[in-house]
């Protein structure tokens, strides 16, 4: 098999922890695989470079930063690489440029364009374990870049479709993904199998084993994902298609968003394109919309409801304050979404009921509902977060 | 003018000497010059790096060790171009790579082979300033490579080399090339100028200001070289081809070399070849051998004394002992050679005699002499170092 492993910055933070990574990697390796390891900085260098750079600017030129920022990583490969040598398996560092991962020119976040494996596979080909910086390639212009947040973990995902590997192991410090957050739910339990689309969910909602990004770069390359601890030998939990998954159960798990506030515009005008007017100027803001309600209205006007994150909410205040759609505008920061997903769902009726009727028998007014194909999204007062997670967590049988 | 400057760790240490660093390149471009930076790592970044590399192994890969150095050069070279276009000089970070260094493929100690370039000049003549990552190249394989110690010194001598750069500065922590060192005489005098042979002699004695692989390349590439403080406006000395210096003074510095031992092999047969083996089996060890000395001999043997630096007495010995070339061999280390530098010599006689006449006054024995067109070594015992220097210096009337 060739296996793709991921190691964060935490994995890798001192060198005894680099050592520790070293004789993981081994074991896979004398597994009788082939492995390529992908690995972040050690775990406060990042920030040191970017104290660095504001000590000079508050907006640093990007390009700058992607040459700083890139140190990082190449120093993290080739200490793992000189790791492993030492221990008998021979071992190359690859930095982004070496490993081939050719980006667009949006320097700090920039998108794998493509990946030209030739001189991964070359090393590969020579039996040695190949350890490539992430986070970082070159433009086509020969410039270094970076690809922003989770930037590694999309490295080992591209690496692992472009070369085809049987498996990517994303290492963190967690054990994987889970019912719910363990911190409110002490019966959760770990998910041996999660369908791409149940993780996207779970991660946008606040699952924060995984970006986004990478899960949807996972499920566009088919890589299958494994995601599991670098301090213990637990399994993780594998994502991957759909298909894959005998015995889909009919919720996966609940997830809880502190981050989001309401925003309600009372006594809009009732008239097309008013909807497209406000969310086109909240995009303009460069605020992100979440959940939008908007019910029939009376007299010519409408009730509009929507959700933003709360760090947004100043951006929104203003710009609702320039469009005045609405002389009643209310905001309410003391609101959680709560979220059931599961592809089960799409083939099963009565799954909302259960999420309502829940919330009924512990007295939970519901305030905003939001459901796709595979979840159902709740807004609810803030205080009972904690409670409707448990309830929805026992009341789906998901402590069984 | 195009003007390379090259600041070393200490000039780079911290943020904060990275913005006078700035300020000092902001005033080279300001009275019209373009200019090329050539950096250092910050000071204790690469011992810091090469800890880490220790932690894993005594003898670390040298590929390896090379990706891993080659990042403190480039953090240093993307701080120094964010501060410069923070204070409006639009600025440009190279790696060795993108600045075009090709060397060949000796890991850690790699030669420059040739420098495209067409990078630095696009840079240049955009309006930049361009800041080379130092110390650091590329294998005609793609590989990351170093050069060695003062490796940054011959990235800024290469570069303006291959620019034909008018002036290349090297910014250190000391003013420019002194008549001796002033610790051991406070009347020494800063040169304005010396010669490429001079500064080679000075520097392989121990004026620490400059390795001599760099004087050598900017002898070579017919680089106008001046070593100057990074922390001061002093002017520095200029390092040039003879020609440019109008007035040759007779003697231009006396350099002190604590680092030498003295080996003597008594009753050597005096037979064709027997000094050849002796020095075949020294290269063999590694052993660097200074100075020779054999006198005519009688009874068919002869004296044979040499020079080694302290630090390879014990490969000496040992293959001495293994070569049994003599049965008395003599190790003494409490010896010291001074030197009398200076290009004037060549056209005049009676340069030696004043230094022997000056040993003779202060009642200090010769135990060796040497001499080339532009030097005068003595060998003495170590106590009289420093007295030695301070009298030399003042018999050729350095002081004045």
């Amino acid at each position: 098999m060739l296996i793709v492993q991921k190691y964060g910055g935490t994995s890798v933070g001192t060198v005894e922890r680099i050592e520790a990574v070293a004789q993981r990697v081994i074991q896979t390796r004398k597994a009788g695989n082939d492995v390529v390891v992908v690995v972040s900085a050690m775990s406060g260098e990042t920030n040191k470079l970017l104290d660095f750079a504001a000590y000079f600017s508050k907006s640093p030129n990007q390009r700058e930063v992607d040459m700083l920022l890139s140190s990082g990583e190449r120093v993290t490969s080739a200490l793992l690489a000189i790791a492993l040598s030492e221990l008998g398996y021979p071992a190359v560092s690859m930095s982004g440029r070496q490993a081939g991962i050719v980006t667009d020119n949006f320097h700090t976040k920039a998108r794998i364009e493509k990946i030209d494996v030739a001189q991964m596979q070359a090393r590969l080909n020579e039996g040695n374990i190949v350890v490539v910086a992430g986070f970082q390639g070159v433009t086509c212009n020969g410039e270094v870049s970076t690809l922003g947040r989770g930037g590694s973990d999309l490295s080992a995902v591209a690496i692992a479709g472009a070369l085809e590997a049987n498996l990517c192991e994303i290492y963190t410090d967690v054990d994987g993904v889970y019912t719910t957050d363990p911190r409110i739910e002490p019966k959760a339990k770990k998910l041996d199998k999660i369908s791409y689309d149940e993780m996207l969910e779970l991660a946008s909602l606040g699952a924060k084993v995984l970006q986004s990004r990478s899960v949807e770069m996972a499920k566009k390359l088919n890589v299958n994902l494994v995601t599991r601890s670098s301090f213990n030998n637990n399994e993780g939990t594998l994502i991957t298609k759909e298909d894959n998954i005998m015995e889909q159960p009919l919720v996966s798990g609940i997830a809880l968003d502190k981050n989001q506030a309401r925003v309600t515009l009372r006594g809009v005008t009732d008239k097309p394109g008013i909807a497209a007017e406000i969310f086109k100027k909240l995009a303009d803001s460069n605020v992100n919309v979440d959940m939008i309600i908007q019910n029939v209205g009376h007299d010519g006007t409408t009730n509009l409801g929507f959700t933003v994150p709360q760090n947004e909410l100043e951006a929104t205040r203003k710009a609702m304050s320039e469009l005045k759609a609405s002389d009643v505008v209310e905001y309410d920061s003391d609101i959680v979404k709560v979220s059931v997903v599961g592809v089960g769902m799409k083939s099963h009726s009565g799954v909302a009921c259960i999420a309502f009727d829940t919330m009924a028998k512990e007295n939970i007014n519901i305030e905003m509902i939001s459901t796709s194909e595979i979840k159902i999204s709740l807004v609810i007062q803030a205080k009972y977060g904690e409670l409707a997670v448990r309830a929805l967590h026992s009341a789906y049988k998901l402590d069984k």
